[in-house]
């Protein structure tokens, strides 16, 4: 069985990449998807339609442009997985989170036990609550067994 | 024109009772509706099922019997206000915010200005972007008139 | 906060009127609809249509014609109680149930620990597990409250 | 003309095979699917998340991690068949079954005389009701004829 | 339990008077709706927007303004009736039903049994073929009965 | 541009085998898909499934066995056309308009100037109306044109 | 039978007017929504949010105010009217058209002779063209008829 | 990534042309699609299905023969640029744009400063406003990239 699958959240860590090469080792029939994860690349996404003086435009830009990419990927994804590290606000995170809750697309978060409060309806809504990339990749493997 | 607002997010100051006493104030026909924000009471939503060693379950049971209302809410309302304070992860109000963009519910951020930066994906999305109740309430005031 | 709730499932005990009592005595804003409680006429529902030899035709006609009142409250429902009993298959229960979760309707479960197993995947997608009455009129009030 | 068939049910005899053999021996461009039918793999799906202590919550994880499957493949099928044994509740195939409605999949449902009566909410959304795996190979020999 | 129902098909007989009669008689909390069923008037509707040469866009004008009704009336039904007489073409009244079923809205056709095979596709996917009026009526004191 | 186009309706003319060899002749990248069109094959659809005893039934089976074909081919479709002769009742045709209609399925009509008026309804939600197979293979040659 | 009836496009002209007092006149039970007319008040939708430097954030921010009450009110309607004047760009009167059409909303156009060339588009998806509001009135009086 | 991209509005300029070369210059993985972009084919698009004495109904012929095509297209695109050139009224960009905005299906509009204004209601549903085809190739490349 054959699976694409949205990789979102936070860009800081490699996790991403362990996913990625577990599915592989295990030769899973997986297409893995993700935002644009260079930070300055993202934050700088619309500057070539001219500059903005003020911080609010330029970050409204630049969100609305890597937003067509996710909206695009999150809509073709059979699953998504959603990471929340322990820095930043992360909030976009959750917001892919309550997009896939809307559309009925299955998620599984990862994030470490400290969260569990905080992220409680973000888990409410998710499939599986993983604390390791290996947590997810045993998930995918069962998930797509023959 | 009538409306129903949902106010989503930040549960300790009393930004949900300024807009609410701004729109009536104003004789704004809107019906304002809420999750549950008394915190203990959400926090323990689920206790009545029966005790729960692992507050992760805990904490799940509550977050589901919550989003029973929540879900009802975000899908009766016409527009959402979505609130981030300065304190707490807040992760359920962009979870929020990202379920009624995946819907098409336009919504109303409210939020200081040294959060545009993590907010800016929520932002992207959001009809408008409010620093204060007064101006959620002016938009209100301006969308329904007659 | 008002609320239509559907209650699906077991016709062979009072639980429903438990519910509508617990939730009258609560002065809970809730308009409760069920599906055609009376066995016999539920079985008989399509017998003014004329007469069959065969069993699975009689069955087809009245199932056919209680599903015009199943499928119009369900989709008309804001939140539906699935009811098990110890007794009979119950399909239609859990047929209603997967109804619902593929509309998105936040349902919750109302059977014994005895049932926990086979009804795991009924379950997983539903929003609250009770084992009484008492408990999904606690669920309804924490929900509507004000 | 090709066709994905979802393979729902029951998973105590070799119902499946048949009926892919059957689709094989007459050359039909048939991919079918099904859900992880090896009982004790599907039990322990959520095992590698971590232990639980109560019987509900290991069901639980299992049930939800199955679902990702269960559901991806439900919503990328053309036709379902849902199987009914003589054994066990089975509650899950009569929720797939609820499943298919709501989504406007038709499904053929699979099961002897003996059950007619309590399956025919089930039968009265299906598009056939077939006893045995030949003549549901022989359905969908008919619908995929070129 | 009220009912929204709306009345499609042949207009030169009185088969809704007798059914909204009928249910009237019965104290049935139903609403009928109906096309316009003045014949000349149907034929004439988009005959003030301006003269035509051709009878295909007199029609098509006047099929339009029809449609306008239509269209809105059928998608707020809960239940449509679709009368088929023994004379004309009635396409439309074909056309409306499988309007419903791509909507997912229960119908019920009404024919005579001479009609049996030419309507056999517009019967699959009917929830109830009845023969008389007064079979309808039996039909919707079931269906709404408290 | 490549189309998939449903050939839906009369089944006693060689209508069908002009458009494909049309689109052949001109190499248009179009495929085409349609229902069983051997008329005994398709009364005989359900006939495996047992006998049955009344008209009614035999045609309910059939007609059931082959929705399954036409309701997956109907959503597939980009486009349908749709025929009517000069013969029979053909509401099945008529049918298979409504169905697209409702699903924003843009649909041709193919019959004669003779039929215009009862057909008004089915042409006014088409998006051309053709008396002629060489005329659909030239919409179809110009809407897929490089 | 009542409606719910947009009222979009030109605002330099009294047409709504015309419409709504042909409406009260003739009796008919239609409630008439439309956008904030007043254009000053339009254009600074967004103004109590905080000023801007540069002319397109300004009409950003006021659009998208303005497009709250505009989707709101678009997809509660039942039936819009799109007016094309013979001034100005008026798009967004061509953007609420496309809006309709792909919500499956009925809608008229009302526009002079002179524009059916470039409104050809426009009126392709719509039920009916109208010159005069008399002929709106008409359409209406038609279309909600007991 | 690979994307499919609709090019909307004007045909009288090369703008289409250096998009897509720009994606070729970038190897990007890109599907362009697009109306039938030669004016007289366009406008004479339904002159195979007979003449017409009026200008409205040839129009409304060929623009309903063009939209089975732009309708498909629209809604197999992942994403749309809307070009908007300095003359002609270009309606059928807005409608275009109203399409998308109402299937969620995130577009690009492509304009100079000079339309800032009457286009501020269609840029307010865009996800980005680009005055030279560089700048929308420079937005794919973005969100295409590894």
């Amino acid at each position: 069985m054959s699976l694409t699958v949205y990789l979102s959240g936070e860009i800081h860590t490699d996790w991403r990449e362990q996913i990625e090469q577990g599915a592989k080792d295990a030769c899973l029939d997986i297409q893995f998807t993700r935002p644009v994860t260079d930070h300055a690349a993202s934050d700088a996404a619309g500057d070539l339609l001219g500059e903005e003086d003020k911080q609010f435009w330029r970050d409204h830009k630049s969100a609305k442009v890597n937003a067509i990419r996710i909206k695009t990927l999150l809509e073709q994804a059979d699953v998504a997985v959603v990471r929340f590290g322990d820095k930043y606000k992360q909030w976009n995170a959750a917001f892919d989170a309550g997009y896939c809750a809307a559309l009925g697309t299955p998620y599984i978060t990862l994030h470490d036990e400290g969260l569990i409060h905080p992220l409680k309806e973000v888990d409410a809504a998710a499939m599986a609550w993983a604390t390791t990339p290996e947590q997810v990749v045993g998930i995918l493997k069962h998930v797509t067994r023959d």
